[in-house]
Formats: structure tokens, C-alpha cells, sequence
């Protein structure tokens, strides 16, 4: 069995805390100081985003940037999902106004890939369990633990950015990827979603008590959030299972709040069935209008996030072979009034067009806006 | 010498005219219209856009789409350049307010195939010279005439659309490209601007007389637009040299309007020199704030376009080997920042983040826009 491992390793950067303005953009340092000292914010795009922090004049990147049990093909949706998703659990904890996002900096590299990996002889922290020897995918202990990233969450006093908090995210497998021998065929275990996130929550007790060995981290709230990874062959990426909030100075998880998100692709395979038959037809509506406008269109998918019962967003794709510009311009045009007159409205949506030169146009809307703004990609 | 013809033959969509609204939102049917005879307008993204024409449910592609004398390696620049500045020549001359736009419908895949090959004895309405039979980059005749490419502009009374002009391009090359055997060697034959512009200009009588032969065409307005082909090697596309607007019956171009249009790439090439010293040393400010923020960002170039010494508009391009999704987030605000503090104000000015795994993010701002727009391109 052979797993695949990728480090990026870099440079710790050092810790040097110089003068930063307060969040109010009108005193703070952001974005382009030409200074290359201190530290600076990167500028915030909206209110809902967090800004990050720049050191030095370098953006502060993860103290184990890159860290994951990679699978040999894995599902790159996750990747995204699985950060950004991170942040978005972050928010109902510090809140963007208050609080300056900064990549993990406490758990490095060689922490964070012992973690991950299996508990043996020569890494006692493995938290994925010791092999048990047996190559069946029934017999076997898998591999649970996929991935664990840091997120750090900081505040303004004083002209000085110190920690308010730190977002923990672990990442487990709804199916283990293996290998009986190297450069062979991958075999799969199924992890059901009941044991991958009871695995988890055990986990995340562990690692609750790991973080506040560490002085830093000792009296800051840590959040734990639970994520199941998608499968390989899947067109979305996995989902948020459940969060849990943790006090400054606790050493074990007391509760766990339930995340009812889940994904779907769009249009829905015959046999699955969504949460809401609504949103089903309305795209289906929007993709048979838009399919018939050129010859040779050849996709129309999305991606829906779906809390309970209720849509949270759509990333739309549209593929196809061959586009004049003229024909890209026009296009554009028409998806912005179809995409006003059938897609599901109040919730964020965006449309990327592409074609085998890559993306050529797209299209977005926020949860509050009728109208779709567009752009198309051009060259001089 | 063997030369590669791309045909996208389509089914010519019939050219039938049922009920279309006015020009103004409110009466007219626009976009997604779920009747699927008569005729449409795809919807106006901005008053700067031209609409464009759907027919029966179906865009109403060019006659001749795809037609052009397709290197072996295409410089791809060219093509959108080619088409986007077109629509941009016809702006000058049909207002976006009164004219809709329509793919080419009056010159056929096989009469722009006939027109931009060379002249023979099975194809008398050649517009390229015939071959002289040397192999010599400096003896033969060069193909001059790379594409031909109708526009039609559309004007609407009493819920009708009527042919209101036509624009036609004529691209000329300045290198032409050539093998002596099939599958052999390329070899380029260079053409001088002015050789070029000239050869063009010749051709230019001839096809607006061949155009008024066609009884639809006799009485509209046709401007003629003459484009110069970038190098397969540039980094971006060529520019329109001249265009002249000739009013309805005549037949021979009386006058041509120069276009000292000319487009640059930053950071400008050793040796070069760009029309506006301010630009250069701008964009230089921002890709060295920009190239410091990661450890490993590996390119930020820009196409810039000069009508004269002033410039008209960028269109950025920045590429890196790895990032993370928050880590995306972050540069993205960053570069919100830094690209409204240092490149230059007043012009359209578009920004695209990619990655080996395709854009990552973009930014946008209009001539008339102080803050520069975003986007990070996500996924669940």
C-alpha cells in the first residue's frame, strides 16, 4: 500500500508583529503599503469577507501549507469546499468585522503530517489507526482522517494584531483510496457517514488537548469543524457535518452543533431526488433554453448547496466545443436574462462558460441582487 | 505547401422574420422567450454592447462561422481581437442605442473560402495572389489575406428587423506562415505594414463591389475594417489599421479613416519603447508588489492598447503554480488594493488569477470605476 503525500514546504515565516492599523480602513495599513516591513492587511473585497494578513510584504502563508493525504486522482472539489467551507464556519463565530483571517501559523508541517497519518512505532500522534495488516477492503482499517488544516483568526488592539481564535478543520473520508502494492490498482473502503464523523469527533477531543499544550493556544476559543470528503467520482465537493465552539482554556468537546448541509449536482441523476423539486425544474427550464441557443452546446451542470431543505447557492457550468467571440458576447447576453428569468432567486449564483480554451465568460449574482453582472474574457 | 482549412459547416438557419419588439426593454422580446418561432434579442448587458439576434430559439450564427486560413499554429489572440474589435470599428458608425447585432448572413462558408484562397484557374474569385510556383520566402507570392468577416447591423420598425449595414473585417497578415513539403519545415514570409495595408486596401474595392451585387445589400451603408495580424509568437493580438464607411450603392471605397491603434505587452521587451513612460513604470510598481506576496507566483504580464499615446485599456494576466483557496481570497483583495493604488486610472482595466488548475480569480474595473470588482471562482 502506497499513499501519496504532498509537502510544500516553506520557510517558516517569523512572527514579527510592527505596527497595523485598526480594521476601520480609513487608519489601518491595507493592502499596498510599500513598506517592507510591519505588518499590513490584504483590504477587504466585501463585508462578508475577512482580510488576511501580509507580513514583511508577503502574504503569511500556512505553517503547513500543502499538507494532505493526497489520493492518486483526487476530487479537487474538495480541496476548495474544504477551505473555504472552513471560513464559512468560521463566521458564525468571529465575525468579519471584528476579526483578520491568517493562515494557521501553531501546527506545522511534520505536526500536522504525523497527524494525519497512521498511528505506528515511529508516530506515536497518528490519528488515522495502526494498519491491522489486512489488505481487504472489509478487513482493513481504513484511513479516516484525510486531512487537518489550522485557521487562525486574529484581533486589532493597540495598532497590534494578536489571536482571538483558531478554526480547526478535520477532514474525513466517505471512501479510503488504496493500494495493495505500488503502481497497482486502487481498491476502495467505504466509510459510512455515522462512523467517519464518530471517528472524527474523537479525534477532535485529541486534538482539543494537543492545541492547549501549546502556550498560544491555551486561552483562545478553538472551533472544531467536522468535514466528510466527496468521493473521486464526484462533481461536487464534500460537506461540513457539524462544528463545535470551544472556550478558552476547555480541553474536551462538550457539543456538537449539526450542519444539515449537502450538495447536489444538477440536473439530478435519475433514482437520486433533491430537496426541493422546484429548484430542480427551474434549472431544467434554464438548461433547455440555453442548450438550444448554439448548434453545438455541450454541457449545462451545477453545483447546488442545499441547509435542510432550503437552496444556499448554485455555481453553474456551461462547456462547450467551439465559440466566436462575437458568439461568447451574445451568449453572455442571453444567459443573463434567462439566468434572471429561471434560475431560483435570493440566493448567490454563478455561471462560468467555458470551452476548450478555457473560460471564456461568467456571469454571478448575490443573494440580494435581481440582475446578474457578467464579463467576458478578451484580448487586445 | 500545405495549408490547413478549418470549415465548421452549419445548417444555414432560414432567414425568417416573425413579430420582434422595439429596441426599448420594455416592449421588446428579449432573451429568454420561451415561444420558439419568431425572433428575439438576447438582452443588453450594457448600453455599450450590441444585442444580438436569436432566431426561432436558435442564435443566429454566421453563415461563414469558422472560416478563416488557419495557421498550423495560430496565434489565438488574433481571432478575438479580429471579432471584438470589429463590433468596436462598427460602434463608430452604428450606435449600440439603434442597431442590433447579427452574425454574418450574406457571405457564405464557400464564397469567404473561395475569397481568402489564392487565385487559380478552378477559383477565379481568389483574392490572395496566385502562386508563382517559388518556394523562396523572399520570391513567392504570400497569402496577404487571412480572414474575411461579415457583421450585420440590424435596425427594427414596426416589429420588424431590417438589414440597417454591414460591416465587413479583412485581415491581413504580417507574417505568413508556409512549408514547402507537408509535414515539413514552417518558413515565414514577413509583409511590411504598408505592403500589407495596400494589398488590403485593393481587395477592399473588390469586395464591396462583389457585395453590392447582392440585391440585399445594394442600398446599406458596408464599412470596410482592415486588421493586421499579430506574429504567431506575439503575445497579443494585431490591430485594426483603417476603416472606411461606404454609403448606400456605392462601389468603390472614396476615403479610409486610419486607426493609429497599436497594442503593447508589459513588462515592455528590452529594446522596445511604449507610448506613455507613466504606464510602464505603473504596472512595473504593481507587478513588484504583486510578485512579493507569495513565495512562488511565477508570471504577471499585461496586454495594453494605445489609440496614439494614450492608453485605452489592460487586460492583466497573472500565473502561479499553487494556491490554496483561501489563500486565493486573500490575493485577491490584496490585488483590489494594490491595482487601484498603482495602474492607471480612467481605463477599462481587467485582471485574471490563473493556476495550472485554470482561473482562479478576476477582477474588473470600467474607465468610469474607482474600485476594481472580484471574483474567486469557488465550488462546493
Amino acid at each position: 500500500m502506497k499513499r501519496l503525500r504532498t509537502f510544500i514546504a516553506l520557510a517558516a515565516v517569523p512572527l514579527f508583529l510592527a505596527a497595523c492599523g485598526n480594521l476601520s480602513s480609513s487608519s489601518m495599513s491595507s493592502g499596498s503599503n510599500t513598506s517592507k516591513s510591519g505588518t499590513q492587511l490584504t483590504g477587504q473585497s466585501t463585508d462578508t469577507d475577512y482580510e488576511g494578513v501580509i507580513k514583511s510584504g508577503h502574504y503569511q502563508t500556512s505553517k503547513s501549507r500543502g499538507v494532505t493525504n493526497t489520493q492518486d486522482s483526487g476530487n479537487t472539489y474538495n480541496l476548495k469546499s474544504f477551505e473555504s467551507g472552513m471560513q464559512n464556519v468560521s463566521k458564525k463565530v468571529f465575525s468579519t468585522k471584528n476579526y483578520v483571517f491568517q493562515e494557521g501559523q501553531y501546527l506545522s508541517t511534520d505536526t500536522v503530517q504525523n497527524w494525519i497519518d497512521r498511528k505506528s512505532k515511529s508516530n506515536s500522534t497518528g490519528l488515522n489507526p495502526a494498519s491491522n495488516g489486512s489488505t481487504s477492503a472489509s478487513k482493513r482499517n481504513p484511513i479516516y482522517i484525510q486531512a487537518i488544516e489550522e485557521q487562525d483568526y486574529m484581533t486589532q488592539k493597540n495598532n497590534k494584531l494578536s489571536l482571538g481564535g483558531v478554526t480547526v478543520g478535520i477532514a474525513v473520508n466517505s471512501v479510503d483510496y488504496y493500494k495493495k502494492e505500488q503502481y497497482g490498482a486502487t481498491y476502495e473502503t467505504k466509510i459510512d457517514k455515522a462512523t467517519g464523523e464518530a471517528y472524527a469527533k474523537k479525534v477532535a477531543n485529541t486534538v482539543l488537548q494537543r492545541m492547549r499544550k501549546k502556550s498560544a493556544l491555551k486561552n483562545v476559543p478553538i472551533v472544531i469543524a467536522i468535514y466528510r470528503q466527496a468521493s473521486d467520482d464526484s462533481l461536487v465537493g464534500g460537506n461540513f457535518l457539524a462544528y463545535s465552539t470551544n472556550k478558552a482554556g476547555t480541553t474536551s468537546v462538550s457539543s456538537w452543533t449539526a450542519l444539515d448541509e449537502k450538495n447536489y449536482v444538477f440536473p439530478i441523476e435519475s433514482g437520486t431526488s433533491s430537496p426541493n423539486s422546484n429548484d430542480v425544474s427551474a434549472f431544467s427550464n434554464f438548461k433547455s433554453q440555453v442548450e438550444n441557443f448554439f448548434p453545438n452546446l455541450s454541457g449545462v451542470t451545477a453545483q447546488a448547496r442545499y441547509s435542510g431543505k432550503t437552496l444556499q447557492g448554485m455555481h453553474v457550468n456551461i462547456t462547450t466545443q467551439f465559440y466566436s467571440q462575437t458568439e461568447i458576447i451574445s451568449f453572455t447576453q442571453y444567459l443573463q436574462t434567462a439566468a434572471q428569468k429561471y434560475l431560483p432567486s435570493g440566493v448567490p449564483i454563478d455561471i462560468t462558460v467555458s470551452s476548450t480554451d478555457g473560460v471564456q465568460s461568467f456571469l454571478a449574482r448575490t443573494a440580494t441582487e435581481k440582475k446578474f453582472t457578467s464579463h467576458v474574457f478578451n484580448s487586445y
